[in-house]
């Protein structure tokens, strides 16, 4: 009788050096295949190229296959996090890695053409930034298109909540994320499982990665489950001062863009900063979308015991269920992205310019970085609104006249809400709408790095 | 609060004169919207674009928007099914109705990539054949490819089992098929819904439509269910004599093949004769794949009491369960056909020429027809089986030198299967690797219309 499952050290026993492999999961720690990343360590093939979203963190993860030696070329959307040394980005400074940086939703659409037979297709993601210098570009429509080619893998290594003999895998929440689409883009398919079962137990309308995709089924040895308090995010208070006087702190910024939401809104908040609108929203009709596959879900989880390991949200925070609720992969998620069916994004920001242009996920000079999700994000939200302090670190204004940092998308913004007020975009020119009381439009229009808007304002 | 329930009339009410309509459901029966169907005919739009698989057939389908004169434009996998009078190719013939045909892989995938936002993609599907006339050509890794562009619609009809009120939509089994990628590309989604339910009793797991995409839902006011017998083949078991002798039956050609196919196969059985095969496979460890979207299903069902509606193979005849079965939408089925990863398609032929290429979707000649999804099912199977008579109804050969029909798929064809014999294709010419019995290779090979073939037989 045909059954897939087998050994995981013979499972990865055929992985040659030099191979290409993709390795599903999410953020730090969620969902990874760390039973098949421990193998691939024993098994000791060298110069592997990783396809991934992020490399995950610590023994448990992509990223001890880098420090011992068994990687040399990366495609990610996150080669680092920030706030995190990463030993990918020291041998990627040295040039002994090298890394092409891909943003989300085209990493999985690239896995995802190849296993659907397609060479290549015209994307609006990055369109204009760095991340698509060099490639085709084209008109459709009056509208500009890169060229993006298939990705086919060698191998993928993936994560399932269960599968049975034949090879059918059945994911869970937000842990299903671009397993389906890896699994189904690669010429050999590995499934570790948290539980193996016979054919018939898992709902054939539950199966998220059909048995003909999948070559080995192998018991999963260990899971990590990351701590409650990961990627969480509490309303901060503190406020800054600015001509003397306070702005508003991050939790009054939350608020402010809550009251830009109608009732009613799909809604996707990037991490760190926006993350701290969920708490806004909770008890309004207000569906949040995360790029690991989810829209509708509830408020952060608060206690340990509470959590449910595959109820994650983007930024890695464990959340509640809601009634309404729906799980999917990293394909529709960024087709909900792009297809116009949001109505708003809220996003951190380093800089925002007189286009309406943002910068969000590198610095200047910076190797390599985070793009994640932004740039599929920013290509067509019904309004995009930027979150961010009113001055970096050093004191500089960061709604400018040019964006210095690496663009993330052009003429995208609508909203941008500092700690000193809220900036709508309207014929050309950033207007003030709000401002965090004490102060006048004129006094935080004075503290942009807007020449023309300050001269209008004077 | 947010609710999507609305009454039917209201629900299709803003579709305009000249609107571009998609709707789901396959075959000549299944899983139509066609609640929905009766109330744009009572609507009455009309200069309508209908993009769909098939039309369906009777009263009760989008036939009948046609027939009431509000049908401008079809874009279609199959305009008429063989042996049936079909009113859109009488309008066709008289310029009435213009027509596209596309392969149902590439329909679908049209479609879909106007909800990932995307422009165009390269498609290796019907290279070469007249459906791609005049497409731009182009090569990736010494393959050539064709430039098919996203299909935005006006409007999505779909047909689901449940959905709640927030739009949430769950399908069952094959009637998933095309209504997750239309509703997912059009500008304003509406659902029937056997059943409206409360947010949160449908498994978010089992959403096959999330919320975001759907803008109306409604209670379905009735559910068409093909007969038990309409799709069914039963084996055939009559033979045609040559030479004054008698050849294969249809049922014993279709033994032959099976006899070709290993365990553990996964296959794809065309409609019409060979879905004879499926009958010798069932007792085996073989996966039947149907473009509808089901993998590892079962046996034909004979009793109508025992018929489950969602469960029907790509000829529309219901089947049974099977363990180790899986479900998904018309995406991921096409996935499976283009990448590379089903071992042996069986398809009917009109004709298979000495260049290894198939003809069998349409006459010289003929306006329409039906290309369904063979073309994609050609492009990258491991082992293309054509299951054809040895002659057509005229008493021509049907393995020829050069195919006069119009083309389905270029130098791709592996063995033939005919009443005489099974040919395999090997180092550029047709050999006879069996024969039926009391015929030798020289006899099968000279009731041919392959000159070459016939010569070094002699």
């Amino acid at each position: 009788v045909l059954d897939k499952v087998c050994p995981i050290d013979e499972a990865v026993s055929g992985v040659t050096d030099g191979a290409v492999v993709a390795i599903g999961g999410f953020g730090l720690k969620h969902s990874f295949p760390v039973s098949l990343l421990a193998a691939l360590r024993r098994q000791g093939a060298r110069e592997l190229t990783l396809v991934a979203n992020s490399l995950g963190r610590g023994e448990q993860s992509a990223e001890a296959l880098i420090d011992a030696g068994q990687v040399s070329r990366l495609i990610v959307s996150f080669s680092a996090r920030p706030g995190f040394d990463s030993s990918a980005e020291v041998l990627i400074a040295a040039g002994k890695i090298e890394l092409e940086i891909v943003p989300q939703g085209i990493l999985v659409e690239r896995l995802r053409a190849a296993a659907a037979g397609l060479a290549a297709f015209y994307s609006p993601t990055g369109v204009g930034t760095s991340l698509t210098a060099g490639k085709e570009r084209r008109i459709f429509s009056g509208r500009e298109f890169v060229l993006e080619t298939a990705l086919p893998v060698d191998y993928a290594l993936l994560r399932a909540h269960r599968a049975d003999r034949y090879g059918n895998a059945e994911f869970r929440g937000g842990s299903q994320n671009f397993n389906p689409a890896f699994g189904k883009g690669a010429r050999t398919t590995i499934v570790e499982a948290d539980e193996i079962v016979e054919p018939g137990q898992i709902d054939p309308g539950r199966v998220g990665l059909p048995a003909v995709f999948v070559d080995s089924v192998v018991q999963a040895t260990m899971r990590v489950v990351p701590d409650v308090t990961d990627g969480r995010r509490r309303p901060a208070t503190a406020r800054r001062a600015y001509l003397g006087k306070p702005g508003w702190s991050r939790g009054e910024m939350a608020a402010r863009i809550a009251r830009e939401i109608p009732d009613g809104s799909y809604v996707n908040l990037g991490a760190g900063m926006p993350s701290l609108v969920a708490a806004e929203l909770a008890r309004r009709e207000v569906f949040l979308h995360a790029e690991n596959g989810l829209l509708g879900y509830g408020l952060p989880v608060d206690a340990a015991d509470q959590v449910d390991p595959d109820l994650f949200d983007a930024a890695g925070a464990f959340v509640e269920p809601r009634p309404g609720m729906s799980f999917f992969d990293s394909v529709t998620s960024f087709e909900i992205a792009r297809s116009g069916r949001l109505d708003v994004v809220v996003l951190g920001g380093y800089q925002v310019d007189a286009a309406a242009n943002l910068a969000n996920w590198s610095n200047p000079g910076q190797i390599g970085g985070g793009v994640g999700g932004a740039m599929d994000l920013v290509t067509r939200p019904r309004t995009l609104i930027v979150m961010m302090q009113h001055c970096d670190a050093t004191g500089s204004p960061k709604l400018v006249d040019t964006c210095s940092y690496p663009l993330t998308g052009l003429h995208c913004v609508d909203i941008v809400v500092t700690d000193l007020g809220l900036f709508r975009y309207d014929e050309g020119q950033w207007q003030v709408r709000d401002t965090a009381p004490g102060f006048t439009a004129a006094e935080v229009m004075s503290l942009t790095g807007l020449s023309n808007a300050r001269r209008n304002q004077s």
